[in-house]
């Protein structure tokens, strides 16, 4: 059976996640039942991400193995067709090798998250992005973010039920821009790693907002790290801002 | 009875626009009724634009009369709590003097149209942007634009329903930008002026899409607004698109 890689985004409102669930919407189940509009048997599909409930996606991957041997470019056509109306995309398809893997064959990926301070309520970024009420120092964020770069052992910063059999990651890049808007400000924290840890992104975005805010000094978040217990994290940042952006492979599958 | 200005930014798809209509819900009557909470007798308010069903505002501005002497800070965080769960939100409240008309005292009005090309459907933008399929001729489009900013007979290019007594305005700027976004474009129109017809905006944007898309060409555009008819204008854009982003006035009210 030929192999095909998707890209795919996603509003993370409606679903309780990218994973198949029991009588809950997930995109999995979105994305399979087009599938299955046009090839009936074809088997369930992977992701490289697992996002959470109410988390987005611009750049999420999957593979799915189909019996027919679809023109990439009309797969994604007809994928789209039968995704409507839900707030999924497939923004592009590819035929990929036999050994490809969506999520073992991955060797980075990519988050946003989207923070907005301002004292009015969201409209049009409502369930796009995380508000909270006062402007942070994003410089001692920068600086609290900097301890969290490198090779550690990040059992702080990953749910109780997280699944990884090692805490111990990589992380590449955390990167934190500000950006001016209507009567407000805007942080945008961009992460990179290998892979991530359950939570791992919103635990740190959730620790950094006390850092921005003076509740913690940057240098709490080195000791948080180094405590390598779930208890010495800050809060969990909601769902809401955080957006799963891109996927690497050793050879990029949508070039 | 004291005056304030509020600056006003909303969601549009849930309202039948911003006027207040009998039995369908609109951006006015959510604020009169907020307003209404805290001072049951307060008149009703007027705005600087009478946005239609389905267009957005980050910038709209409207006046209203209290009796009560209001701190502008408190006025808007009262208005925003009474406002929940509605996606409109008041970004700023001022005092300002009896004789400020939000309407007829704005010298400026100032317009975004978003516009996305791209075969996949939208998702985190749905309702937000007006998508179409193929990319388009951004040089085009900017000679087409070329031809309406300035001082013109505006027929072609203004609802058949407008209520305006006179078709001739002065156009000051249409600005159009370009922009990568994953697996399509963006294209930004800004447009300013004193004040714009009903549907103008729109119109000048579905016309200007027809330039850019090659049906039509720049000329075209000229020789529809020479014919001073409405059946000359292209398709109008819909309103998804369109971001009523500021009003001027000869002192801002918010400085």
């Amino acid at each position: 059976m030929p192999r095909y890689a998707l890209k795919i985004e996603y509003h993370g409102a409606p679903f309780s996640g990218w994973q198949r669930q029991a009588n809950r919407p997930s995109v999995q189940e979105a994305v399979e039942n087009a599938i299955r509009r046009l090839e009936p048997d074809a088997p369930g599909i992977m992701a490289a991400g697992r996002t959470d409930a109410g988390v987005h996606a611009t750049g999420q991957v999957a593979h799915c193995d189909l019996a027919r041997d679809w023109d990439p470019f009309r797969l994604s056509e007809a994928l789209n067709y039968h995704l409507k109306p839900a707030p999924v995309a497939i923004l592009q398809a590819a035929r990929v090798d036999d050994d490809f893997h969506a999520r073992f064959s991955a060797i980075e990926r990519r988050y946003l998250f989207r923070l907005i301070a301002r004292r009015a309520p969201l409209t049009h970024d409502r369930g796009l992005a995380w508000r909270i009420l006062s402007p942070l120092d994003v410089d001692a964020m920068r600086l609290g973010a900097s301890h969290l770069v490198g090779h550690h052992d990040f059992t702080t910063f990953r749910s109780t039920i997280c699944q990884a059999k090692s805490p111990v990651k990589t992380l590449d890049e955390i990167t934190i821009t500000e950006h001016e808007i209507p009567q407000g400000r805007e942080y945008r924290f961009f992460l990179r790693a290998r892979s991530f840890l359950h939570n791992q992104v919103r635990s740190i975005v959730g620790t950094l907002e006390r850092v921005g805010a003076g509740a913690w000094t940057p240098e709490d978040v080195a000791r948080a790290l180094a405590a390598r217990e779930r208890a010495a994290c800050g809060p969990v940042a909601p769902p809401d801002g955080l957006y799963l952006t891109g996927v690497r492979y050793p050879t990029d599958p949508f070039a």
